[in-house]
C-alpha cells in the first residue's frame, strides 16, 4: 500500500512526541526512521516502530537520558549514551565528529550504552553533505557465528562509509553477516529452504530450515547466521567473520561498552554501541581534484562492460538515492502488517488516527 | 623442502644488495618478504623474488627512487613513492604514521606511484608493536569484477588491521576478492574445476576453468575473479565489491594515484597505491582497560562452542603468530620451483650459491 510520505512523517512525529520526546528530538528520530523507507530499506524504517515502542515502554530506551561525554580530545570523544534513543545519540555524535573534523582534520567518536540507531548510512551521509568522508559502525545482539563455531558471538554489525562524489555520493552500508535476519524471515514466511551456507543449527551444522534458525536465535539456543561470505571459508566467510570483529572493536571495545555477545542480555538495557568518524579528505591534497577522482572512478565502474543479461552496474548508494528522490515528495510503500501496527501504536498512545491510513 | 630461515634471510639480503639497494634497505625488504614465509603466506614470500627481479630490472621499480612528501599536516601526509620498492616506502610511511599518532593521536598516510609492498599485515603489526591500532590497504592491478559486470575494475585490494591484545595481537589481513589469483593457479595446476561463483569469463558468465580465467587476466581479455562473497549477491558479493572500491578510495583516490583499473598499464610503471593509518586508542579512554577488553573478547570467541567436527576457533593472526614462532629460529618450507628460481637469480646477479640451497 502506498502512503503519502508527508503523512507518515507527521504520524511518526506525533508518536515520538507522545512518548515524551521534544518536538525537535521527535523530528530527528522520525527523519532517521523515514530515511530507511525512502531509500528502500524497509527493514529499518517505519516497520521498526513496534520494536522501538517495546524498547521505550520497557525502559531499554530512556526518553529522558542525558548523553554524557566521558573522554574527549580535539579529534576524539567517547560518549556514554545512558540508554538514549540510538537515533538521537547517533546524530549528536556525528555532528560532533563533523565539527571536530572541520576544526582538526578528522575525528572519531565512540558511543556505548546506546540502542538501535537505524540505518548507518544516515550518519555517514551527514558527513558527506559537509564534504567529509563519513564512517559509521554499530554492533547488535549476537547473531553471527564465527568460522568453525556453533555459537553466535558477533552481531549483524553494520559498516558504512560515504565519500562525496558527483553526481551521486558513494555510500556503502552493509551488515558483516551474509544476510540480515530479516532475509531469513522472508524465507520462513514463504516456506522456502535457505540457500546453502547461510545459516547454522545449534551444532554448527548447515541448516536450511529458516524456522529452526530463527527460533534458535530468539531462544539463544545456539547456531545463527554465517558471516559475509557464508559458512566455512569457500566464499571468504572467515574474512566476513574478521570484519564483524573489527566492527565490535571500533563500536564496543574502544568505547568501553558491551560486545555483541553481551548485547540484549538484560531486560532494561540493550547496551548497543556505535562508532562515528569524519575525515576531511583535504588532509591529502586539493579537495576538488580528489573528489573529481572519485567521481571519475565511480563513473568508469558504472560504464564498464556488463555481464551478459545485465543492463546496469550500480555503485553503492546509487539505487537508494534514486528511490529517495522519487519518494521524498511522493509516497512510500507500507505493508498491511505495518499499517496495522501503526494503528495499534496510535491506539495505545491515544493518538487520533489519520483517516488516510 | 625445509631451508634454514637464517640462510634464506642472508641470501635474500645479498640479492637486494646486488640490485644496488643499501645494506639497510636490503634488510628492510628482506624482513618484509620473509615475514610472509614465516607466517605461512607463501604467495607473498620468497616466491615473489622472481617477480620483484623482473620489476627491478625492467625499471618498474627504481632502486634509487627518492620518496617525496607532497602534502602534510600533523595527522596526515600524502607521499609520492616515485617508483620506489613498495616495502621501503611502506615501512617509511608506517613509521611516519606511528610518529604522528604518538604525537597527535592518529595519522593517515597515503602513498601513490609505489609498487607491490608484500603482506599488508607487516605494516599494521608495526603499529601494534607500538601499542597503536594499525590499518593498511593497497590496490593492485584490476582482477576483480564488480557485481553485474564482466570487466575487472578493482584489484585484489587487501585490507589489514591490527589491534594490540594478549596473548596474541588481533591481525586481520585479507583481500577483498573471494580468493586471490594464486588460488586459481593451484586449481589450474591440479586440473580441478573451480568452485561455483569464484570466477567469470570474458562475458561475465560463471567460469569453472581456471586456465581460461587466468589467460584472460594475463591478456586483459575480460572477466576475472569475483569479489569477497562471490559472484552475484547470494553470499554478499555486492558487499565485497563495495569493500574493494573503499580500498581504492583510500589507497588511490585520496592519494591522487592510479585506481586499480589503471595499475600495470605501462611497461615502466605499476602505479600501485597504499594507505596507512595508526590510531592511539588512548583517544577513547584508559588503554589498559581497552586492551584488556579486546583480549577478553577474543578469548571469549576462541572459547565459544565449536561446530561439530571442529576443535578450534581461530582469531585473526593467531595461526600466523604460531607459525612465526616455530619458523623464526628454525626452517621455512620452500618449493623446488622457488629454489630453482633463487638459483637462477643468483646466477644472473653473479652471486655465489649457498651450498645448502
Amino acid at each position: 500500500m502506498q502512503v503519502e510520505t508527508a503523512k507518515v512523517r507527521e504520524f511518526c512525529h506525533k508518536v515520538y512526541c507522545a512518548y515524551g520526546f521534544s518536538a525537535d528530538e521527535s523530528a530527528i528520530i522520525t527523519d532517521v526512521i523515514l530515511r530507511a523507507d525512502l531509500c528502500g530499506i524497509e527493514s529499518h524504517g517505519i516497520h521498526r516502530l513496534v520494536r522501538y515502542h517495546d524498547e521505550i515502554t520497557s525502559g531499554q530506551v530512556n526518553v529522558n537520558a542525558k548523553i554524557e561525554t566521558v573522554h574527549e580530545t580535539g579529534i576524539s570523544a567517547a560518549i556514554d549514551a545512558n540508554k538514549a534513543m540510538g537515533q538521537l545519540v547517533g546524530v549528536e555524535a556525528m555532528k560532533l565528529a563533523i565539527q571536530k573534523a572541520h576544526n582538526n582534520g578528522c575525528a572519531m567518536i565512540t558511543v556505548r550504552n546506546s540502542n538501535h540507531y537505524g540505518i548507518a548510512s544516515y550518519y555517514t551521509q551527514m558527513a558527506a553533505k559537509e564534504d567529509l568522508i563519513g564512517v559509521s559502525m554499530t554492533n547488535t545482539e549476537a547473531i553471527c557465528v564465527p568460522t568453525f563455531g556453533s555459537q553466535a558471538m558477533t552481531g549483524t554489525n553494520a559498516l558504512a562509509l560515504a565519500m562525496p562524489a558527483d553526481p551521486i555520493v558513494f555510500s556503502y552500508d552493509a551488515s558483516t553477516t551474509v544476510v540480515p535476519r530479516g532475509k531469513l524471515e522472508v524465507y520462513r514466511k514463504n516456506g522456502e529452504p535457505l540457500p546453502d551456507l547461510w545459516a547454522l543449527d545449534e551444532n554448527g551444522k548447515p541448516c536450511k530450515d529458516a524456522a529452526v534458525v530463527i527460533d534458535n536465535i530468539i531462544n539463544k539456543a545456539g547456531g545463527g547466521i554465517a558471516p559475509l561470505g557464508g559458512m566455512g571459508t569457500l566464499y571468504g566467510g572467515h574474512k566476513g567473520y574478521g570484519l564483524s570483529v573489527i566492527v565490535d572493536l571500533f563500536s564496543a571495545v574502544i568505547s568501553g561498552g558491551l560486545t555483541s555477545n553481551y548485547v540484549n542480555r538484560q531486560p532494561d538495557h540493550t547496551g548497543i554501541c556505535h562508532y562515528f568518524m569524519a575525515i576531511d579528505y583535504g588532509l591529502f591534497g586539493d579537495k576538488t581534484v580528489i573528489k573529481d577522482g572519485m567521481s571519475k572512478f565511480l563513473q568508469e565502474i558504472r560504464d564498464s562492460k556488463k555481464a551478459e543479461g545485465q543492463s546496469r552496474i550500480y555503485t553503492h548508494g546509487e539505487l537508494e538515492a534514486e528511490l529517495k528522490t522519487q519518494r521524498e515528495n511522493g509516497n512510500i510503500p507500507i505493508s498491511e502488517k505495518t499499517l496495522n501496527e501503526m494503528h495499534d501504536i496510535a491506539s495505545k498512545l491515544n493518538l487520533p488516527l489519520e483517516s488516510s491510513f
